[in-house]
């Protein structure tokens, strides 16, 4: 059992982080109003989350500036995408030993 | 994509959790310390996790005493196994839409 988790990863462990690294791992970039509405997640629960996903290094900011207006977008790091492949891995491995 | 995070539970997000329901899956019961020793958890954030998915009902705790010596073991309730199987079915909706 404990081998059944050792890979499961804390980090993904949310909701909304499962649901943040699942559409970085499909979109190659994505900005912050996108991402809120496709997870329908509020303001401050979707900046949390981003927040620690980017201090893990999993995910990678770009700010930048369209004309004036400033524009922020988020991307999955290589990193992040390996750590995440292995989390479902993980999971698949999980439900593969529970049917 | 809110589609496909919408079953998953809350209650079995974390690692423990996913541990703890199973081994209540394939195990008709069991006790405190076997659950401890298998999930290399310890006492307290166990005890924890089970008060937790006894309040909602997905497991219910046995008391008796074996002779002189108390005894609790923990089975899953149906609802919690329906519940558990819910959570499965839709981490694996979200693997396949990851893949």
């Amino acid at each position: 059992m404990k081998d059944l988790l050792v890979n499961i990863n804390k980090a993904f462990e949310s909701k909304a982080r499962l649901g943040i690294m699942s559409v970085l791992m499909v979109n190659e970039q994505i900005d912050f109003n996108s991402l809120k509405e496709l997870l329908d997640l509020t303001d401050g629960n979707l900046a949390s989350h981003l927040k620690a996903l980017e201090e893990l290094e999993y995910i990678a900011v770009w700010k930048q500036f369209i004309g004036r207006k400033p524009n922020t977008t988020y991307r999955a790091t290589d990193q992040g995408k390996k750590a995440f492949e292995s989390h479902l891995q993980a999971l698949e491995n999980l439900i593969k030993g529970n049917r």
